[in-house]
């Protein structure tokens, strides 16, 4: 399960310009650089064991009470928690194409895939395909099953209505994630949170060990929460970029991308190889993207990006022209 | 699992002097704190999902193979995915008293205890009583459980002979944890690792999320592995320091402390409760102890110190005199 992910530049070394993860990878974080920089004597204490402060500050955001909360070390934590916690009755349903943790997670916990599954994963906006599910699907959904994760890691980077923290408690079996990483650009720093009915984020809490977030990580949270910054990009002009990237790149020969309602997008290059594709761009020209032939259900051909700056976009579409004609 | 751990000054407000958790508070951390005020970059960019470069500094270090060798976010985590990864022959067998994540981790993955027991965990020097097993004993009692996890969080703070990580290793079933925590005094980067066999090591990893560890925390690591540098205080001066400690405790009436072998020790408080002596000594004087008394097999009388700076040392043996003779 360590596999195969993206922004894996460490693999390569040069990297110029990052399109492989979901992320704008130009957030401005020099302000929180610098709330950081005066916050490390902090690495001398333990943490709260369980971050209720800043449970408190997330239910304040979105109206609902801290016991509707719980904090952990990033939107991959909260899935094998998840999958952990519910193995009482151990089916489970995914969307495929599908982040593979879910899958990972299920498999690690001995639960097995049915179509009448006591939990079912959805992604909204889904990833890879940067499709986004109507808020009365997610509703009809989440009536099928005894529990809905509906992850939402992607939330910020659509203009599509969402169901609401407070919407999707209201539906009482939804466990619905969210991310930091994505929401802030900060993959690092390991910080996302579950909302979910009080019943069963205390179920959660339960299974969770204590001192699982990192004191810097909780320090720039609560810092997120109370200073708003804005750190992502206007997302009206940025799903225009995104859209202007994908023209761009469906003109080439060899290339199709799929329909996306968000800032990344799912595309096949053939008769090549993805991991080819990546590889060039990579060594020729300092640029990372997702190889997404890992994903159960694509081809050794998917590959997946977001879009950047646009001068970043124009250059990407150059290398996979330069790419399909050597 | 959340409650009644140590160094919870958070509850408390101002305090000066912290005697509450097993470490040196005083650790000069100025060196890397400075070498992670230039790291926050990485907040941007997922660590790497497998700590693999760190895992190899380690094993340099102790003379093992980097499959011999698991980072995880600070040894609790560890101790969570021991439980869950060998939980098909789910009995266990502690020794107490001792550290409860042990016993909550092994509870929340169904395991019973048992005397004949597949997995068995030895605290050396162990927690909270400051003693330390002998080598063949470790020995022995390895051979008699199909796993012994064996908890060395507190290896830098004793001068008595301990199984070293390769002799461990050597052993087959000895599952060694090691904590960053207690050897550099940074609890708040949750930092630890794991030596076994690398059968056993295999199957750990299998079990564990990707992206565990926070970037910043691999940074410290690497450039604490790299760099060595002289955060404990001098261990012989500390550890005669710590008897001083343990011989004035001794000389109060209604105070015993028992024997260790470390820098922490176990005392009870008569007739008063340790939970009255911990809220006196941080309300009334800003000092912070370990009320000891939720560890299964002790009493409300029992507490725990670590010895800190000599005249701190001095406070506290007069913030107790104060407090039996109110």
């Amino acid at each position: 399960m360590i596999e195969g992910h993206g922004d894996d530049g460490y693999r390569y070394g040069q990297i110029r310009m990052n399109f492989s993860s979901n992320i704008y990878a130009h957030a401005d974080l020099s302000a929180l650089k610098a709330y950081l920089a005066t916050c490390l004597d902090g690495i001398a204490s333990y943490p709260d064991p369980s971050p209720r402060h800043l449970e408190g500050l997330i239910a304040d955001d979105c109206g609902l009470e801290t016991s509707e909360v719980l904090v952990t070390a990033g939107a991959t934590e909260a899935i094998y928690l998840i999958a952990q916690t519910l193995r009482d009755e151990p089916t489970y349903r995914v969307f495929r194409p599908a982040f593979s943790e879910y899958e990972d997670a299920c498999r690690l916990f001995g639960y097995r895939e049915a179509g009448q599954a006591a939990l079912c994963w959805l992604c909204n906006p889904d990833n890879p395909t940067g499709k986004v599910y109507d808020k009365d699907y997610v509703k009809d959904l989440s009536r099928q099953h005894r529990v809905l994760v509906l992850d939402q890691s992607y939330e910020d980077y659509t203009a599509r209505p969402l169901l609401s923290p407070s919407e999707a408690v209201a539906l009482g079996n939804v466990i619905q994630l969210h991310s930091m990483t994505k929401r802030y650009g900060v993959p690092g720093l390991r910080l996302g949170y579950v909302t979910a009915s009080a019943t069963l984020i205390a179920r959660l809490r339960a299974g969770m060990r204590p001192w699982a977030v990192n004191t810097l990580a909780l320090r720039a949270g609560e810092w997120l929460l109370r200073e708003k910054p804005r750190i992502l990009p206007d997302m009206k002009a940025y799903l225009s970029e995104a859209r202007r990237l994908r023209e761009h790149l469906n003109e080439i020969e060899g290339i199709e991308m799929a329909p996306t309602s968000t800032n990344f997008m799912l595309g096949t290059v053939s008769p090549a190889m993805a991991a080819d594709l990546k590889d060039y761009l990579a060594l020729q020209k300092g640029m990372l993207i997702r190889d997404a032939s890992n994903f159960k259900g694509l081809t050794p051909h998917h590959f997946r990006v977001a879009a950047q700056k646009p001068e970043e976009d124009d250059a990407l579409v150059e290398g996979i022209k330069e790419f399909v004609t050597q």
